[in-house]
């Protein structure tokens, strides 16, 4: 697969369960093995509920908005610049406290599957 | 390893060869297996010679700045909320044009290792 520059203007928004989210670097768009990224919107008033991806990695920074991350380790706060690392197979949500506004994040997650109909098989190479 | 919410502004900066990094989420900061998040900022009109990461996969995000991503697949111009996607083993390089201000990135890679001394380890878990 070759190199990409891409942005998020260039990509159309899905529907999802928190609101709605566009992907940008993924198995299915570049051939990545490792990466995938996408940017989320989380509605306003919304909560993305508690679940967790078996060994799968997970960081989030937000780019807009305000709302909290909350794992076992409590709520924190997060807001415009903050990056939430959440390791394999930890349950946790991400909450948008804002009544009127879109809280705005890019996604990464490796290994870059999606759902429970793919699994990681990065040692299968 | 638990959950973490770092800030940019929470961690140092290290100089590198075309300008200056820092860690955010990486196997020593927080454990990651799978991925390795910085933000970098190149230099004023510096260059980050065309180098290759073998097996490992990176994602460049424009936060602020000007610049030029060099691969095979020719010169693109990069501006503030592109995405650069890179496969493993593909020679590049990331130019900041401007004279007077860095260009600032954040940077993914997966899998997490940095530099020749570490190399991949996905499988032997």
């Amino acid at each position: 697969m070759g190199s990409i520059v891409v942005r998020e203007n260039e990509r159309g928004f899905i529907s999802v369960d928190w609101g709605r989210s566009k992907r940008l670097i993924t198995l299915e768009e570049v051939g990545s093995k490792y990466l995938r990224v996408s940017v989320t919107e989380y509605a306003p008033g919304t909560e993305h509920a508690i679940h967790r991806h078996p060994d799968q990695e997970e960081v989030i920074f937000i780019l807009e908005g305000r709302g909290i991350s909350r794992t076992k380790d409590g709520d924190r706060a997060i807001s415009k610049g903050a990056f939430v690392s959440i390791p394999a197979d930890m349950d946790h949500a991400t909450i948008n406290v804002s009544k009127d506004k879109p809280m705005k994040a890019v996604i990464m997650k490796s290994p870059p599957y999606e759902g429970k109909e793919k699994q990681p098989s990065l040692c299968k190479r």
